[in-house]
């Protein structure tokens, strides 16, 4: 089963007594292991649009090029590749970038500091990451707000509390109340004192990823982390084919250390990319290809994704739309591209355009889930949480969405044809007209046969209706409290906690506040 | 394009001058043409799977065999087709059920009173109808209480209104306020004059069905009911195995009048079917074929649909629950054992077990449509407007849900690899760095580019918070007022309608009410 539960059964490294004696006494969190697919993709596109795809991608990189901002370094190494150079434009070949991307591994483990919850990203793997980014957040108590530290703390809590979440991703929301320039330290800080699963790094200064590779060294010890990749981060491109030198220098700083990288074109169909599906999956495939063929330039066989992160827009209104049919099929579309180059998958998420976790946020996220599930997307960043087209960190919609999750889980199982799983035995035994409750398969199977949500309402009319008519919003504020409530800390050697706060506190004193 | 608009633009058969009259002043009501899918299957089994379920449903067919109840004729007409009679058990030889099922028809069009509206059902067509059963209604304004006849025609008034709904369906609601011997009568009416789109027929009762066929033959003339298939009705199979004298006769009334029924197993996994899913293909399967054949034993060539209705149970309170990854591992692989037997299928909805139009009810619903039109169903009962595991009919969801439909729309379509989909010239004029809200493709192209929603909320936060903050049901609560407030009836001959009201009233007098 490739959703058997892992529980923290394993010492943090470098654990000294102290971290064994908080060991023994944790309660042990439930969390799934990362999705295995049996089951195939859906694939929208035919062998012949393909083809015609990434041919006119070549031509895009060939003929129109792409931008590299202020990065002479960049120009310079697209030089000695092969590329043609004019200003800040650079003209690949044709089949340059492919050939580059091949050095990227179409599969690797990203470690996390408890061993038990390392993620394999690529192949039929599936990792299920939380929301990144909303400057708010929202919960039925407090409405809709500027995020906090707090409200970061609190999310990678019910991060490491939720089940089917394997990764504690990155920026879950801003914490504005922190500089801008001193965040990401507080934020990592968070994401490996309050979790021990695996997360992503800095990317909004070179700087900052740098300070996330140390702070990795601290956790995981200088030598691990130079053998092995402990990060997943996320690198924007500037769509149209415009790679800007913050996310590039972060990148560099990456790749350099052999950390993975989401290579992803962000993409509001109609403004960053043609107003068709065929146009906006081919400059995504150029920039992507141009995008990983770089990360390849600074180290080759450094960890790359295929990222693609696309929506429609309302021509009437201007608003990014979610869960509509056209970034279904250029999502899908994507998989299949990137499937043929042999990288790993980023896409999908609970995407919805909704103010509340209302039933349109339901429509919406529930259609991304599962096409996340059935375009073979490797890596679903905004997995849980995600409200108001991103804007918004839902408190209530991240414990809703995270138990969604459970479905893509039990329907990547695939079908079981077993002897048992045909239960011809049971049809005999119970012959028409009788009834299977009672039969012996149905008493040896039913505990594990069907997904259940922990969340959503099962009861009789009559029961949900004395409990209080409650929808679904009210019954995961109940679930958030509960889940805090019960939060325990996973163990963490003290040594190490101590040198990553003084390494934060040292960092934030050495430098002025920046705000915006 | 396979959702282009059809409009009223016809005149209703054997309309006078008072039909003429009323059309040259009605209203033009949109409806989207039903789906023609230009897209790919989903195929959760191997072949291998599909071998083993098929060869397995056959030993049951042939080992076990099934019940005709109270039925002398249908085991007399096969005995004489080869089987095996043992009281009312009917053992079915390998092969026999399939090779009987071959002369149902793989596709055939329904019509309907306005042609505009007749669809084709089977291929790779999709055939959108509403919700059909539920004893209750809920509303904002009314809460959840029996359905009664106003409810009934205000959902076909809906339905009629709602431009992705192909079909006015059947027992939309149950109008628990006429007697149980006479409601079809009132439903009848209802489809015929208050809407133009196809129906469904009454079965729960032979002499109900018969009384369908002969309103039939006065809507549409005797003489062409006799050619054409005007109604499509729901043959439930009483699983495990058993097929009902009720439901049986009314199938012999439709088939035997070449009009067509939907074979279907409604099926609660784990008590109408083994826990397990090949288990429940299996025996879904073994139905069908049992079922299907039977309807060509009455009539060779009468149209036939492979129906599945599958849903899991939860086995903490023996609550159905709907949306669940296994119920649609079923529904996948029903569509693929349906398309090997070269039949219509009919499966999914928009299903969910919550009590509200909440946000559980957009998850369960948003992924059970999409996987509706993934599995290649062609004909889609409950299609909007399911509720609380189908007890109750939902106003504000009806229409939550027809919106969704558009998504299935607009999916269907595919990709467009044409030189304007592949939009090149878009690329290049704009280039690294630029947008493309203004470029010329973007203007040629943003009308019919993105699926709109007609309900969802797009707006900027702070207008609809200046709005009143609502969530998707109230936003629906108003779509539903001003669809019934502007809604006109579509035209209709007036000798008709008084022939069709008159046979309504005598049937109605010849009996006494029943109720129960």
């Amino acid at each position: 089963m490739s959703d058997a539960p892992v529980t923290t059964g394993r010492r943090a490294r470098g654990g000294g007594g102290a971290a064994r004696r908080a060991e023994r006494t944790a309660i042990s969190i439930e969390t799934a292991k990362y999705i295995e697919r049996n089951i195939p993709n859906y694939e929208v596109l035919t062998e012949e649009a393909l083809q015609t795809i990434e041919t006119n991608a070549e031509t895009v990189l060939a003929e129109i090029g792409v931008n590299f901002v202020d990065n002479p370094a960049a120009l310079e190494r697209w030089r000695a590749a092969g590329a043609e150079i004019d200003g800040e434009r650079v003209r690949i070949p044709r089949g340059l970038a492919r050939k580059l991307c091949a050095t990227a591994p179409s599969k690797f483990t990203q470690h996390a500091r408890n061993p038990a919850r390392n993620v394999e990203i690529g192949g039929n793997t599936l990792v299920l990451a939380p929301v990144y980014g909303p400057p708010f957040v929202r919960d039925v108590e407090g409405g809709r707000r500027y995020a906090t530290i707090a409200d970061f703390e609190k999310f990678v809590k019910l991060g490491y509390m939720s089940k089917w979440l394997h990764h504690s991703g990155g920026t879950v929301c801003e914490p504005t109340d922190i500089a801008v320039n001193k965040r990401h330290l507080d934020m990592l800080l968070a994401h490996m004192v309050y979790s021990d699963k695996p997360f992503m790094g800095a990317v909004t200064e070179p700087s900052r990823a740098q300070d996330s590779v140390e702070m990795c060294e601290i956790l995981f010890g200088k030598e691990f982390v130079r053998d092995h990749t402990v990060m997943t981060s996320l690198i924007n491109i500037n769509s149209p084919l415009t790679f800007d030198s913050t996310m590039m220098g972060a990148l560099e700083v990456y790749a350099a250390n052999n950390q993975a990288s989401i290579i992803s074109p962000f993409i509001v169909g109609g403004a960053m990319a043609p107003v068709s599906v065929a146009g906006t999956l081919t400059q995504t495939l150029a920039e992507v290809l141009a995008g990983v063929a770089y990360s390849q330039l600074v180290r080759p066989g450094s960890p790359a994704i295929f990222g693609t992160m696309v929506t429609s827009i309302d021509m009437n209104s201007g608003a990014p739309t979610f869960g509509t049919p056209e970034a279904e099929h250029i999502t899908y579309g994507a998989g299949q591209l990137a499937r043929r180059m042999g990288l790993p998958y980023r896409s999908a998420g609970s995407f919805c355009g909704s103010k509340l976790p209302d039933a349109q946020a339901g429509y919406e996220t529930g259609s991304s889930l599962k096409m996340g599930l059935l375009s073979g997307v490797n890596f679903m960043l905004h997995a849980c949480g995600w409200l108001e087209g991103g804007m918004v960190a839902s408190f209530e919609k991240f414990v809703m969405d995270a138990d969604q999750l459970g479905t893509l889980h039990h329907f990547a199982r695939g079908v079981d044809l077993s002897e048992n799983g045909q239960a011809m035995d049971a049809i005999a035994e119970v012959g028409p007209g009788g009834h299977y409750l009672g039969c012996a398969h149905t008493q040896a199977n039913f505990k594990n046969a069907f997904w259940r949500t922990d969340l959503l309402d099962y009861k009789p009319f009559e029961t949900w209706d004395e409990e209080g008519a409650r929808d679904t919003q009210t019954l995961a504020a109940v679930r958030v409290k509960k889940m805090i409530d019960t939060y325990q800390q996973p163990p963490l050697d003290a040594e190490i906690e101590t040198r990553l706060r003084a390494y934060v506190a040292a960092k934030k004193d050495s430098m002025p506040d920046a705000f915006g």
